[in-house]
């Protein structure tokens, strides 16, 4: 394969800020020396940062990666690898910037460009194997939504079965909050606005508890009851409701974004309870994340979608209308 | 000594939601097999949970405590000491609920009555030695407001040297913040609405930095340098800032409570930050804070005042016009 091959990469894209997307061409930088080229076959969900693929191309100093193998791509695909936490393998947290995979500085000054297109080169460091056997469909969540959820249940002893946890909203990453949660061993609350997810979320996902947020009977009925909530909410909502359903020293971690966090100290005073953040992972945990996935048999519940319906996709993700992530076939449905 | 002697115990009270203390005689309690009896020399701030005397008395069951002990009570006396938190010497979190030294359910069905009193009689397990030599004066702050800050301290392994410490506030909690963070080999940044605070941050308490917070270029010059934070702020303030001055995993814990919190969320995902809170401590941790400080010549800075000056003191508290904390002289002055 020349670098004229390459030339032109096919890609969908948003054009000015409604988002609505449409074809595309671009050029993307050559193969470098510790680069992999994925291409094909890239699945994401939000344009382009969960992208799984075969490897077409390596660079001359790529071994861990050949030809043929199944990749992932997750949020970022560059950093300064070099500073305390590049050098401890959490790069999502590179202390010169982490680098993500859409809309970020290219090493060769464009900007990244990710998933909805025909290939992406990115550095070694960035790629993750999927495991043996694992579909590549079911893989694609896995690179933000899975490591996003797994990351803080790792970092907070979660992994310990017998431990309760509560995962709040159940879509893309809520889902895999509760499927983590059981291979670890947990018990499992999950708790929704709507009771229209009370049986998937106990039969489908196998959670063992399920509670309507706004029932304030139920919610009392918990208290201090938990030692750990997953809170994927990205509406504004209330958090004194959650805390007091932790436990004595429980942790409530953010990984949806609402515009505004308000609550009563003395909620975090007496019992003290901890409210913290979590953003993506690292590469060495997200790699130890498919493995684990694999070995336990853990796959994402997807639609899979040509990329023609994305922005139908889009509008029904506004409306949640999802179970729980869309995947786009970028191989069989792009140019 | 018989029960007659100790019927009638002198105190200050307040008789109404004023606040407004004036002198007061009731009876307490006999002492029990597992009780002790503090007199004579009682030490509070607040009215009555930072107590240290001299024992009078001591139950048929009491070995560890002998007539004539310096001994201190803090802002508990009693727990169910059966469950999990109080197995775990945890018993500001029992799980049966802690009785507060005032305004609890005393074991004869009164309520708890603290400091500002002749004598207390309290169950030895919430009963803790003065270290040899260490001034009864100087010790009583450290029975709330020392183990409020060391607790933190310890859980979160801030007593590692070289770690970078901040301390929002520098009252009765946060000068002891400062002393115990330099004791421990921290680097500590003060941080203040004012700057008349600044001399004796610096050349008092031996804080290494001092930041007025209301200054923005100060603030952002600091952005993501601190370990940790200990908040000891009662007013309502801006949060966003000071998760900003964090590191990445870094974490602030609450000591004052305002009447809300308010922050981005972006604040604690991006750089998985942590905001926790915390409630005094359990009694193991106390009486090795009470050694630490004899150990390391820990005293806290206090004004001794005589009880009938306390009224007026609780004005000069609420325009923050002390330094660092009054003591008052009951042995001397009551009765």
């Amino acid at each position: 394969m020349t670098s004229e091959n390459r030339g032109n990469c096919l890609a969908w894209a948003a054009r000015d800020k409604s988002g609505f997307l449409s074809p595309y061409t671009f050029n993307r930088r050559a193969v470098g020396k510790d680069d992999e080229k994925l291409g094909k076959a890239t699945y994401p969900l939000v344009p382009g940062h969960e992208i799984v693929g075969t490897v077409q191309e390596v660079g001359s100093e790529v071994q861990h990666f050949k030809v043929g193998d199944h990749v992932g791509v997750g949020a970022y695909v560059n950093s300064c690898r070099d500073c305390e936490y590049c050098n401890d393998e959490l790069e999502i947290h590179c202390s010169n910037g982490v680098v993500s995979t859409i809309n970020g500085l290219d090493v060769d000054g464009t900007m990244t460009k990710g998933g909805y297109s025909s290939f992406i080169v990115v550095h070694k460091r960035y790629c993750y194997k999927i495991p043996e056997g694992y579909p590549l469909s079911l893989a694609a969540p896995l690179l933000c939504a899975g490591i996003t959820v797994y990351t803080p249940m790792i970092r907070h002893k979660m992994n310990q079965p017998g431990k309760s946890l509560g995962v709040v909203g159940l879509g893309g990453t809520g889902h895999l909050a509760v499927k983590f949660g059981k291979a670890f061993g947990l018990n499992v609350t999950v708790f929704s606005t709507s009771m229209t997810k009370k049986e998937e979320a106990l039969d489908l996902l196998g959670a063992d508890n399920f509670v309507v947020s706004s029932d304030d009977e139920q919610m009392k009925a918990l208290e201090k009851s938990l030692d750990f909530i997953i809170d994927t909410a990205s509406g504004v909502h209330p958090f004194d409701p959650y805390m007091s359903i932790l436990k004595t020293a429980g942790t409530l971690v953010m990984v949806g974004a609402p515009s505004e966090i308000k609550l009563n100290p003395l909620n975090l005073i007496l019992g003290m309870k901890t409210l913290t953040g979590t953003a993506t992972g690292g590469t060495k945990q997200t790699q130890e994340m498919l493995d684990f996935c694999g070995a336990h048999k853990i796959y994402p519940e997807v639609e899979v979608i040509p990329i023609q319906y994305a922005n139908e996709a889009f509008e029904r993700l506004i409306t949640k209308d999802v179970k729980y992530r869309f995947v786009i076939d970028i191989e069989n449905s792009l140019g």
